[in-house]
């Protein structure tokens, strides 16, 4: 039976939540994957030391297991830099996000001023503490992230030193822009390289493919697909897996996210295979996150077969129900058992 | 108080349903209303003289007054001018759908071809029977109807003596081809003067705001706002009010359509009222449909005066459950008692 065994895979932006849906979903994200950016965006956001590590805590327990390394993010706020150097050792990146832009961001910065946050970014350059930007304005849907283009450009210009990650890019112009300043990189998700808004809104209403950034248009799918299957080295992984519990996805008014954690894996080899491009898998979740972000990798390899995988309808433990994308819907590559 | 009387109002566009449903919202759609163009796609469509005259029975029946004409529609085929000829009196206008491109389309033409659609068109525009168009092709969501652009000038180039109404508009190419063209006219819906996808989309996800076609940008709403405010006399109100069954509307997988009948006057009245624009209101509501259509007016007038109107949160009875735009909010203006 055909295999591929992948080496330390990253999913370098993944949200575990909190409470009874954490100890559902810190497993099942870290089943496949070896390590990962933890989302800060809890209510409250984190924003101590304590916090980080008290949450770091949490994730480890509900994981139960040492073979996966929660790298722990920082809520975006004006720090001092004697903070950061106290903090530094137990994070590896710092979120920022536009306030109100998704799910727990009311408490993000709500006028990017690269002045007005200078100081804590040239201190985050100096400690080299990467920023994560949500990168999308308060606009029309469609224009949020291509209207946040500039906003990046004044970062990476201000800010030379500072590495700068594009979380989650959904646009054409997102994945032209990332390649024009030494200092920008970028995650992708794993809806972004399958659907567009016509997934979503096109036929019936699809709650559980409603994300933020919204699916974008056809010729913006195309081009990240293509950067993603050519291993770009600027490129990483980022499923921004985002459980919500099913009664809410599913109500009038559904929250914002896919969760993908359980079945990325197996549905990023099928893809990679189907465009002839699986010697640039391993780049896209692993090489290019270990470069960009300096990890250490773990030794955990996750081996797959060629044997259909039948994702479930939902996931279920802890009062909690989430459905996955994909269910009920077969996949031709499993995990090894 | 102040009051406003509209006289013979008109709904150019509305989906009455059939069964339960069709007895629920007959009469809510009814009341306000001295008449509308009844839309055909029921399942089976409504492709004969017989199943036109029995459908406008049963809903003359589930009004249950006589102060409402029902004016119906044929499902758009090849018909013979004999056939033409002979339901001729029964209808006021046949109606077209690319097929499976809305509810109850997948009967429709799948390829617009001036040539082939000649003969029957031809026949329509002998006798005097409108032509309406879902102007949509099976493209990306946002650009759908668009792209129907070239088709509706193909249509009203080929076909100079037919009249055609651009049905539910929710461009601004829309806006401007209709003004292009002497036989073009145009229904706008409630809805798209209101809404953008940021209101479906841009927040959480709305279901009672999905509807087909998609509510487009921001520069469209503007468009479609100033073309009906301004009473211009190629545009008509269609409100494309469109029940589902409230357990349809809120589950996964939700059908298109928004139900605004029952308030679709106190919120125009509201709308041109703070536009100042009341001046032009009949226009909109029932000048331009009577010039357009030939319509003889009824008597019935509708006065509403300035006092808040609470939009319940659902409309019950049959066993159905409908929830309109607008639900538990406060219009500025109710019907006189």
């Amino acid at each position: 039976m055909e295999k591929i065994t992948l080496n330390s895979p990253f999913d370098m932006h993944i949200h575990l939540r909190d409470g009874d849906m954490l100890k559902l979903v810190a497993p099942l994200s870290s089943h496949t994957f070896c390590g990962g950016i933890i989302m800060p965006n809890l209510v409250p956001p984190l924003d101590t030391k304590e916090a980080v590590v008290a949450y770091k805590n949490r994730i480890l327990e509900a994981i139960g297991s040492d073979d996966f390394t929660p790298f722990m993010t920082l809520f975006f706020k004006p720090y001092t830099k004697e903070f950061l150097e106290d903090v530094k050792d137990e994070i590896s990146a710092i979120k920022l996000y536009p306030a109100g832009i998704t799910t727990n961001s009311e408490g993000g910065v709500s006028v990017i001023d690269t002045e007005a946050l200078a100081p804590t970014l040239n201190a985050m350059a100096e400690l080299n503490i990467p920023l994560c930007v949500h990168g999308e304005t308060n606009g029309f849907v469609m224009d949020r992230e291509k209207e946040f283009m500039s906003v990046y450009e004044a970062l990476a210009v201000a800010f030379p030193k500072l590495k700068i990650i594009m979380e989650h890019i959904t646009t054409k112009e997102a994945v032209e822009l990332v390649q024009k300043y030494d200092n920008l990189y970028a995650t992708i998700t794993l809806q972004h390289l399958f659907i567009t808004l016509d997934d979503v809104a096109g036929g019936m209403l699809k709650p559980h493919l409603f994300c933020k950034p919204i699916a974008k248009r056809p010729e913006d799918k195309e081009a990240l697909l293509n950067i993603a299957l050519s291993g770009h080295s600027k490129i990483m992984f980022g499923s921004d897996s985002a459980p919500h519990p099913k009664h809410k996805k599913e109500a009038c008014g559904c929250a914002a996210g896919v969760f993908t954690s359980p079945i990325a894996l197996q549905v990023l080899v099928e893809l990679f295979e189907t465009h002839g491009k699986l010697e640039n898998l391993e780049k896209f979740v692993s090489q290019n996150a270990i470069d960009i972000y300096k990890l250490t990798p773990s030794s955990k390899a996750i081996t797959l077969v060629k044997k259909d995988f039948v994702v479930p309808e939902a996931y279920e433990g802890f009062g909690e129900v989430v459905v996955p994308m994909y269910a009920g819907e077969t996949i031709k590559w499993s995990l090894e058992k």
